[in-house]
């Protein structure tokens, strides 16, 4: 697939290609939060919960239900009392780990940046009325 | 800030902080999209459109507006009849190219490996009731 200026474009640039919802998912704030805390090893289930500020039991759950039906994530419990559920990363989640630090340190090295552009944006927003 | 675990963890492990924000954005599978074809040069609305299946003219529009506002985008208008329009990174633009690039290919690289996690688990899924 080639864009209209020649570029030849990856199959996420595609409507339907599967490509581009794995795309959604690995690209998700949720999914790169967790992964990043599953990159030193296992995690448990109410230790990313208290890691990641903010985030519900219905949004943890669903997105780690994703991630593992996705193979990033494997759940694993252990037999005692009460049962013991970990997290972690699939050989294929480790791949992930690199390319989304980058992420995760891009928006913390520019977040000044970003914030200044915002502030400007807004004031020149405002002064010609919207 | 710490996890429990005593890994040291971003600022945007915190929920108000504007860092998840921009992350959150940078992740969207548009803005993706979207800088990968800025990536070259400038590309106007209608040449953006056509290259990114799906997208509305709404969602593109807003996607633009976000990225402009966070100083990731620039918008040119030239007075031309009809005015011409075109959109390029700026210097902070482009240095979100490279993470990028590398969400966009581990996701192309690994598609095949996600889809079949994706029918193993639904089987077995389906086998054990859901």
């Amino acid at each position: 697939m080639e864009s209209i200026t020649g570029k030849r474009l990856g199959p996420m640039y595609a409507e339907a290609c599967p490509t581009r919802q794995v795309l959604d998912r690995i690209g998700d704030k949720w999914t790169a939060l967790i992964i990043g805390l599953l990159d030193d090893g296992p995690v448990r289930f109410l230790e990313l919960q208290r890691s990641i500020g903010g985030i519900s039991s219905k949004m943890l759950t669903q997105t780690l239900r994703n991630l593992e039906r996705d193979g990033l994530v494997r759940r694993t419990i252990y037999a005692e009392v009460p049962p013991r559920v970990e997290y972690t990363l699939t050989s294929l989640g480790e791949t992930l780990c690199a390319p989304l630090t980058a992420i995760r340190d891009w928006a913390e090295a520019h977040i000044d940046e970003v914030s200044e552009a915002q502030s400007l944006y807004d004031d020149r927003d405002e002064a010609t009325g919207g």
